[in-house]
């Protein structure tokens, strides 16, 4: 059940860290609307209402790379989400461990982690 | 220098997670413009734009527990930040290390850290 303080912002949305219990990197944020919130919360799989599609999301619904949900954290504000999770594979779509796998360096963008799987075989 | 690939939204903004690069936690998020996200590279403390007031903020202007930048991560759609610092003092206005010091339990919110000052003693 969502806790009555939690705030959804103008566009019905809340923006959810998301963290590996395991080792503490964090592997990417999105969005939630209630529903997603919700679901996350009863089901245990991370779920989000993609800004892009306009729609609601199971991340791993595609690639079987499921987020487990191990504990919820709110902000002070309670406008943000802080989720701790057990990842069943690497998160990004992009086939690394986490979303956050290029560093900003003096002179652009840098691939800093090493690719687990290819994007092509796993989301055809 | 911002790389050209960093998408900023509609509003302008991009939102940007906060992790203490000593121990992992997770501080806050917060959401940059241009400028913020300009002086956070050249200046090397975390700056923000607030949406609640509507303007330039340096974190820690106040209470003097900035955000000392280590390193600066791009997702994989370039479109949020994942800002590596060493924390001169506790994060949240509220007097806790993290913003996230409450989590969601079946039957509401529990604060799960240690208040370390008194917000009215820092902020008045």
């Amino acid at each position: 059940m969502i806790p009555e303080e939690v705030k959804f912002g103008a566009d019905g949305l809340i923006p959810a860290v998301i963290q590996d219990a395991n080792n503490g990197h964090v592997l990417m944020i999105g969005f939630m609307n209630k529903d997603a919130l919700e679901r996350t919360l009863s089901e245990g799989k991370v779920c989000f209402w993609s800004r892009s599609r306009q729609k609601f999301w199971v991340k791993g619904e595609t690639s079987g790379n499921f987020l487990v949900v191990k504990e919820v954290f709110a902000n002070c504000y309670v406008d943000s989400l802080l989720i701790k999770v057990d990842p069943v594979g690497p998160t990004c779509h992009a086939g690394y461990e986490s979303c956050y796998y290029r560093k900003i360096q003096d002179d652009g963008l840098e691939i800093v982690a090493e690719q687990l799987f290819d994007p092509k075989k796993v989301y055809g």
